[in-house]
């Protein structure tokens, strides 16, 4: 009875708004006490790479994946209107001008509060990325098998 | 043993496409006597906005971006094949072939049909609509926390 | 108390990538015993199309939309990154070198796993495909209410 509800989200998506909508809802949820898991998968690995320095992999393709597709929670851009970078401007001081913390301020608060940021073993695996191309809020990678167990137990699953 | 089943999708897509999905299952889902609330956020408000006048909103970057992303239901744009209008045309030709109501129709159903419309609060402020930039089937602004609410008793929870 | 647990997936997207998440999940799942049903509406009807041959459909302007967005596992393209299909090439070469599946090889594992793949029937009436349209993996169409149905006995239901 005294259980906790449990949110967990599959974090597909790679884009800014995409991103923030997933923070948001988390941060929501562990604030209302809910236990929250965010499993990151393809693009949505973008959002807890680490923002400094180089991200290395092996093979050449992967090293130019790497490249192409950097990442990093301040590199994000919209999913429409980024205009060359402009709209993303926009939002982000949309975002402040509302006292809204920025992404990477939230996945920080997220951590503080307990929700668990969890990176795909197989995209890892797939696109060459070992755990210190992340951030230090991330926990350990885990599988598909992972993601369904917990969202099995969840009174709210979301793909994003 | 007589409590309705509950639908609750989080909208945050703009599409067409998307929308006209989120909106046939949500008039399915009532027709079956289930629950049924649509939480808009991001590009998804556009969907709910008017179709009619000027969006008003306060200083300079809120009114670009509230020209820039216009909205109401009859300017949205496929996700895929808009090819400058043509595919967007198409298919709405073809869902009045087959005797499919309109996006701006199926609105006005599901609101007949005691699904909720609700904006998002905290996109709302973000973005400088307040409720009168909003067509009247939509109920008041709710924030995260009545969404995830809403969702923790809901049988189906879909993220649009 | 036997019961088993379902997945249901509501497959929206045509992008390779999403149907790559799509299918790794639902695998996972029938290994794992879950009870796993995906249905495919608007684009996400591609994934099961045949990839020989011609789609036949009546009309001027549907013949045009299945010339266009003809699909076939082998045809999808990444939702970024595509390049010109270079992203596209590398991440399916990259999922060989892991020796992941390909997309078309985990449909037919899907299938013989017992995974059930309904298309959408309201978009195949609008798009103009019939049953011999797809590829022999699919079960008989099914309507909206019927994704309902399935969604509200499942313990987690994920819309790609």
């Amino acid at each position: 009875m005294a259980e906790k509800k449990k949110l967990t989200i599959g974090m597909f998506s790679g884009d800014l708004d995409k991103a923030l909508a997933g923070f948001m809802l988390a941060t929501t949820a562990a604030s209302m006490g809910m236990d929250v898991s965010i499993f990151f998968t393809f693009w949505g690995l973008n959002i807890i790479k680490k923002n400094e320095g180089r991200i290395k992999s092996k093979g050449i393709m992967r090293k130019m994946l790497n490249i192409i597709n950097r990442g990093g929670s301040k590199r994000l851009k919209l999913s429409r209107f980024n205009m060359f970078g402009l709209g993303t401007w926009m939002i982000k001081r949309l975002m402040k001008e509302i006292n809204q913390p920025s992404l990477d301020e939230m996945i920080t608060m997220a951590k503080d509060m307990g929700v668990k940021l969890i990176p795909c073993t197989t995209t890892c695996g797939m696109m060459g990325l070992s755990e210190d191309a992340f951030r230090g809020e991330t926990s350990d990678l885990a599988g598909a098998a992972y993601f369904l167990a917990e969202a099995s137990e969840s009174k709210v699953t979301l793909f994003i």
